[in-house]
């Protein structure tokens, strides 16, 4: 298949830009490096020292065999996004394209809209130019559990049956997201189904849980092929900041309580959903949802794996509660369903003591690069309040 | 009170803030001319002849001895908008100051992006300046029945209790929204959900339906006070524009088979409505939602409604079913809760063919102004789709 990855210089981006060369499938990327941009107006880097995406790309012809095609640009210019598929012509679009951080959308209002801006205007431009030139093409696009939030209700699949006053309807599942980013992942779904109810597009959404890991089968095969590792603060995910944390025996920033139940995913499970998702298309005019996650922890059980696993190689370390900086509930019923990806033969990898230590070696490799000031928490959803002031007032509807 | 209305040129704006002026607040306008230079563009214009802002203001000033403030730019301009708010410090905020038109947004790549960029940018903007000078002020903001589309459950305002699998919540009121300036509205709904549920802030969100009228307390007291009046296929309501139609004896333009049922009101009432959410201001914290409309309509019943009014002074029309260029469902359940504006003490001005007389009698005296070509629908929702097959995918879900 003609494949075309939008964002494939990122953490999953690049993997999965492997994954599918190296399965024979004709990979072009698309990124504008502002990960890397990022990261350099922050004074902070990935743990993992990566290469260039040019040099990455020619390490793999060497390694695969294989070409990967990159164009460089923004999505956000239209006319230059517009100019690649209709080169292109992919048969499937993966759209990982986006400013992914929830702290960096509440930072300011600069990043607020910076963050609105990318995700919508560059999913609504890549809508157009699929119903221009390739109206059959299947868009795969990375959406959030955290779109949902935490409602006191099981969080299903994209769309619930409702029955109110005697009648019934299956309707969009209701969303509760807790940042300016997670909202911006709403905005997209809803765009999204929009264009695949008037124009008949194909699409699946992918609500992902939580990411961590560092390997996957591809970027192991040289050094120049590893994936960028985001620990800090702010592009950082928890489990990856957990581990890190512990190499440098710095507390675990457990924030608040820690009850905070979130759906997690091991990479390689990523990759493998994108695959399955690709390999089995949504329809014409179909807009699929997968909650893409393999298990539910809080975060207090994954400080207490880290902390176990942590101290079974030799990495002392304390767990620490931070005043939570997020204003979210603390307590909360959590259930998600995560069937459709199962049925299609997702066999997840779960989470235990042996993927946390192979994550703390690698992570060892590279303890020299590790910048501690960016562990602890900095960006407050709201910072004029006083501490807790906030949560009066975070009521979920 | 001091009073911010964004849009305060336009066809409600304007009148929005004379009404608050005559009862003695401090109104400030802001305006970036967007809809008059869209006019432009398009070669069409308001039926009634408009002055400019500034000669409004000082025909306003002569007439009720009550001076309006305004300022000149970009919502979508953070700083502008930043310093209005910082300077003025209101303590409500009416917000009409979007891309209104759905045949708009659906017009090309660049219009869908222009909509969604100035309808969500601009109010992330407006949440962001509130929430640095003005945190206790109210935020009004015009929101749209189309955001909920046509589900087959009754529409509640805003919210929904749902019973699932054993357990409950009360959860925003899942949307369907049937155009890209309608996906806008929703975007800015959930932005500012999340305004409120995080920052404390106040909101009501006004789920208007379609506006008819012509003439407001205000309006009526000098001509050069009068309000623009769009009858185009773009920026025209379906009411207006078939009182239009009926005077220049244009057939009336009815989409498809024209069993559409949507929710409609007075310009007077919806002077009414703003006026009641400003005096009763939502809580701290609380993102309130009401429907605003006062009866349900099909849209061949309005048709019938006009050639009856328009025989009875004298206009002869005909009723012409058009290929429907829109996707959207013809028959359908429709059934909306408006009850919380009737609680709060609205009086609802129902159309009839006393009402309807008399926009044709203001019309009559400008039909000269008619641009006939205008008159007739142009921008399909799915143009490249064969007559009616794009309805094969409009399924809701």
């Amino acid at each position: 298949m003609r494949i075309l990855v939008l964002g494939g210089d990122g953490y999953l981006g690049w993997p999965t830009a492997m994954r599918f060369s190296d399965r024979g499938h004709d990979v072009t990327v698309v990124d504008n490096f502002a990960r890397r941009r990022w990261h350099l107006e922050q004074s902070t880097d990935s743990l993992t020292p990566i290469s260039s995406l040019e040099d990455r790309i020619e390490v793999w012809e060497s390694v695969s065999g294989r070409r990967i095609d990159a164009r460089v640009g923004c999505i956000e210019d239209g006319e230059f996004l517009d100019a690649v598929v209709a080169d292109c012509l992919p048969e499937v679009v993966i759209h990982y394209g986006e400013q992914p951080s929830a702290p960096y959308s509440m930072r300011s209002r600069q990043t607020a809209v910076e963050t609105q801006q990318t995700n919508v205007i560059g999913t609504l431009n890549l809508l157009f130019s699929m119903k221009s030139h390739v109206p059959d093409a299947h868009l795969i696009k990375l959406g959030t559990m955290g779109e949902y939030g935490t409602p006191n209700i099981d969080i299903e699949e994209g769309f619930i049956e409702i029955e109110h006053k005697g009648r019934k309807d299956t309707l969009p599942f209701p969303k509760l997201p807790g940042s300016l980013y997670h909202c911006s992942k709403v905005h997209d779904s809803t765009n999204v189904h929009f264009a695949t109810r008037i124009w008949g597009l194909r699409a699946t959404d992918l609500n992902q849980g939580v990411v961590y890991g560092i390997e996957t089968d591809e970027t192991v095969r040289d050094d120049r092929l590893m994936t960028r590792f985001d620990y800090d603060e702010t592009f950082g995910t928890v489990l990856n900041r957990f581990c890190v944390q512990a190499v440098v025996g710095h507390p675990l920033t457990v924030y608040g309580a820690g009850g905070q139940t979130r759906a997690f995913l091991n990479i390689k499970d990523t990759l493998r959903c994108v695959e399955l998702a690709a390999l089995n298309p949504a329809d014409r005019g179909e807009f699929r949802v997968f909650n893409q996650f393999t298990e539910q922890f809080s975060v207090s059980e994954l400080a207490t794996l880290v902390q176990k696993s942590a101290a079974e190689v030799g990495h002392k370390v304390e767990i620490e509660s931070y005043p939570n900086p997020r204003v979210e509930l603390e307590h909360h019923y959590y259930n998600a369903s995560n069937q459709k990806l199962l049925d299609l033969g997702l066999e997840p990898h779960p989470l235990g003591d042996e993927l946390v230590k192979s994550v703390l070696h690698v992570i060892d490799r590279y303890r020299d690069r590790v910048i501690e000031r960016a562990l602890t928490p900095r960006t407050k959803w709201n910072p004029g309040e006083l501490e807790g002031g906030a949560l009066s007032v975070a009521q979920q509807t």
